[in-house]
C-alpha cells in the first residue's frame, strides 16, 4: 500500500526502545542515557544573546544559501582550520542530515552504490534508500581499531555503479580518527576509480590522540570532496538543526543550490545563534569540552575494561565507542536492561551496535556507547551495566531452569530471551 | 557526472532574476517585489517573546514527532476549525516543504504519478523529482476562474501508476477557493479509483469569498487525506519553519515518522514559537490580516482592470493572482522590466507564470502577483508596471525598426527581444 522505499525502511531500536524507556521514566526510574549523541554540554550563551537581540519585526525567508554572515563566519571558520573553502563554495542546511541527502541525491542516479565502512552512522542509509541508493558497505574490525582495509579489499568493492565512498572522521560509532595514510590511500582510489568522497566531519574538534587531517585540505581533490558540516556536536546546538554542505567543485555546488532553493531555507533565527557561535564563541569553551571528552573518554574507558567478559578499544575522537558484551544479543540485553533492570531505581539505555553494520551477522553482542554525560553520571552507568551484566546472566539462567523444568527438552528460542 | 534527478532541474525565473535584482538595488533602483509570498506582515510577537523565554541551558534535539506542547497547540486550532486531528495524527516538519517530501516518498515507488491542477506551485516538482515520481497535470483554466475539470476529464489522467492528487487550497497561483462541489468530486474519485489527496492547505485562512472547506473534514476520507500544513504564512513566519504533516492514516504516520526519525528533528526554539502563537495570538491579528489581503486583493485587482489589454481575475483566496499581459512572452517582459526599465528610481520584480504550467505552451504571456506589500506599495506597483508595459511595447517598436533598418528581412527572434 506504501512505497517500497518507507515499507524497507525496518524497525529500529530507537523506534523500539522510545516507548520503553517514556514507561520507565513515568514509573520513576532514572535512565542514563548513553545510547544518544544528546551532549549535556551547555550550549554556548551566545547563541542565545543573538537569537534574543535579533531586531527584525518579520521572520522572513532567508536566501536559500543561508544568510551572509553565517556563510561568512564558516569561511573565518575554515580559513582557521587551514582550508581554503570559502562561502561561494557553501550552503546552509538543515543539519548535517539534509547535506548528506543533497550529496547523495546530486551524485547519484536510482540503483547507483556508495561505499561505506562499516559499522557506520545508520541513518545513512535512510537517505540512501530515499534516494534509490545502494549502500555497499565494507568492514572494519574492532580488533584492527575499525581502521581502513588494505586498497585490493576497498577496490574489490568498485562496480561501475559506484560513485562515491561516504566516511565519517571521527567517526560514529567506533571514534576513529583516520591517519594521514587512510586518507591518502582512500583519496588515491577515488581518483583511480573517478568517485567522489562525501566526508561527513562533524565530530571534527573531538580528537583526543593524534592529529586530525580534514578531507578538504588534501591537494588535487579539491573537485572530488564533499564536506558534511554542522554547528550540532561542536557547540552542543543540536536543537538549531544548521548544518552545511561545502565544496570546490562548483557544478556539484549549482546542482545543491536547486534542491535548497526548492525547500526555500534553513531556519533564520538559528543561523543568526549559528553565526555568533562560529564568530564569538571563546578559545576556551572549545578546548574546555574536548578537554570534558577526553576525561569522560578515558574515565569510561578504564571503568569498561574492569568489567569481566567486555571487551573495547579505546576510541581516538568524536564520543562514541563499540564496546564488545558478554551476551549473546546486545539488542535483547540492552532492551532487558531498560524494560526489566534497575539499580536503586535507576538503569541504563544502550545502542546495540548491530543497526550500525551492514552485515547481517556482525555486532550482535555489541552495543554503541556515547560518553556525553558529565563523569560522575558515566561511573553510575557504567556501575549499573555492570550489575546489569550479572542479573541478566543469573536471569536467564533462572528462566531457563524454570523452562527446562516445565516443559522438558523444549530449548527456548531468542524471542524468549528477550522476556 | 552528475545525477539525472538534478540535471532535469532546469534554470527557474528565481534563479535567473535573483543576481539582476540583486544588481539593481545595488545601482539604487528600488525593486516592487511581487514575485514571491514573502509577506510584509509583522511576525506575531508572541513568537519572539517564547524564543526569549526559553530557559534551558542545551539547545537540544526534540522528539522527531515535535514538542508536545507545539503538537497540542496544533491540536486545539485543528479543533478550533472543526476537524478532529489530534497529536497522534501528526508530525512537525521543517515547513510545508518537507512535509510534501514526506508524503511523496511514503506515497510512490520511481516512476508512479500523483496528479496535480495546473497552474500548480512549481517546487512539487522538485519534490517529485527527488523521489522519481511524474507528476501528471491537468490544466485549469483561466475564463473558468481555475475551477476543477469535469469528473471525466480528470478520469481519464488516472493509470495504474497513479497514487495520489496533490492539490493546494486556496490554490497557489491562482487564488481558487476549492466549492463544496469541486471538493466532494475529487473525494469521490479518490475513493472510486484508491487514491489519496495530499492537500496543501498553508493559505486556510486567507479565504474572502466564499466559504474554505478543509479536506480533512469529509466523512469517510479520513484514510486517504494528507494534511500539509505550515505556520509560515498564516503567521507570517516564512523564516521559522515549521510545518506540519498529519492524517488519520495511522499506517502512513508510521513511515513518514521514520523518516522523520532520520533527520532527526525539527528546529528547537522554532517550535517552541510556533507553540506560542497557535496558542496566543489573538483573533484580532489573524482577522486584521485577512481584512487586509483582502483590501490590498480588491485594490490590486481594481488598478489592474484599468491596464489596457491585461485579464486578470478576482482571486477568492490566498494571495497571488494569475495576470495576463499584453505582451508575447511575459518572461522577457519581467526580465526587461528588472534588468532595464525604472520609473523614478523604482522598478517591479514579476514572477513568469510559465513555470507553474507543466504544459509547455501554457502560461507564456501571465505573470503570477503576488500581493504582499501593503496597499500603498501595490498601487506604485502597478503604476510601474503599468508605464513598463507601455514603454515595453515602444522599446520593442524601436528596436525593431532599428534592426529592420540596419538588416532588411532579419526577424528578431525570441532572445533579441529579450534585450
Amino acid at each position: 500500500m506504501f512505497s517500497n522505499k518507507v515499507t524497507s525502511i525496518g524497525q529500529s531500536p530507537i523506534r523500539e526502545f522510545a516507548p520503553i524507556q517514556e514507561k520507565r521514566i513515568e514509573e520513576g526510574t532514572k535512565v542514563y542515557q548513553l545510547n544518544i549523541g544528546q551532549p549535556d554540554i551547555v550550549t554556548p550563551k551566545e547563541f542565545f544573546s543573538a537569537v534574543n537581540n535579533f531586531d527584525e519585526s518579520i521572520l522572513a525567508y532567508t536566501n536559500s544559501k543561508g544568510i551572509p554572515e553565517l556563510l561568512e563566519a564558516f569561511e573565518d571558520y575554515y580559513k582557521e582550520i587551514g582550508t581554503d573553502l570559502t562561502k561561494e563554495d557553501m550552503i546552509v542546511t538543515n543539519g548535517g542530515s539534509e547535506a548528506i541527502s543533497f550529496a547523495f541525491l546530486t551524485l547519484c542516479n536510482e540503483g547507483d552504490e556508495i561505499i561505506v565502512f562499516e559499522p557506520y552512522y545508520t541513518n545513512y542509509n535512510i537517505f540512501a534508500t530515499q534516494a534509490g541508493i545502494n549502500m555497499v558497505s565494507i568492514t572494519t574490525k574492532p580488533e584492527e581499531n575499525f581502521r581502513l582495509p588494505k586498497k585490493e579489499d576497498i577496490e574489490a568493492k568498485i562496480t561501475d555503479k559506484t560513485r562515491a565512498f561516504c566516511i565519517t572522521n571521527p567517526s560514529n560509532p567506533t571514534g576513529r580518527v583516520y591517519t594521514r595514510d587512510e586518507i591518502d590511500l582512500l583519496c588515491e582510489i577515488a581518483k583511480e576509480h573517478d568517485l567522489f568522497i562525501v566526508v561527513d566531519e562533524v565530530y571534527r574538534e573531538f580528537v583526543y590522540d593524534g592529529e586530525f587531517i580534514s578531507f578538504s585540505s588534501v591537494k588535487g581533490m579539491e573537485d572530488r570532496v564533499i564536506i558534511i558540516d554542522s554547528i550540532s556536536k561542536r557547540f552542543s546546538a543540536c536543537g538549531a538543526r544548521i548544518g552545511l554542505i561545502a565544496s570546490k567543485n562548483e557544478e556539484f555546488m549549482a546542482h545543491v543550490l536547486k534542491l535548497a532553493q526548492a525547500r526555500l531555507c534553513a531556519p533564520y533565527l538559528d543561523q543568526v545563534g549559528a553565526a555568533a557561535v562560529l564568530k564569538n564563541t571563546s578559545k576556551d569553551y572549545i578546548n574546555s569540552v574536548i578537554k570534558e571528552y577526553k576525561n569522560r573518554r578515558d574515565t569510561i574507558y578504564n571503568r569498561l575494561k574492569k568489567i569481566k567478559g567486555v571487551q573495547v578499544k579505546k576510541p581516538a575522537g568524536a564520543f562514541y565507542m563499540i564496546v564488545k558484551l558478554p551476551v549473546e544479543n546486545a539488542h535483547e540485553f540492552s532492551k532487558w536492561l531498560l524494560e526489566k533492570y534497575d539499580h536503586k531505581g535507576e538503569t541504563v539505555m544502550l545502542c546495540p551496535a548491530s543497526e550500525f553494520y551492514a552485515t547481517k551477522e556482525l555486532g550482535i553482542d555489541e552495543v554503541r556507547l556515547a560518553y556525553v554525560l558529565k563523569e560522575e553520571d558515566l561511573i553510575k552507568a557504567v556501575n549499573i551495566l555492570d550489575k546489569g551484566l550479572f542479573a541478566y546472566q543469573k536471569a536467564l539462567a533462572e528462566e531457563k531452569s524454570v523452562s527446562i523444568n516445565k516443559k522438558p527438552g523444549v530449548v527456548l528460542n531468542k524471542e524468549q530471551y528477550a522476556i
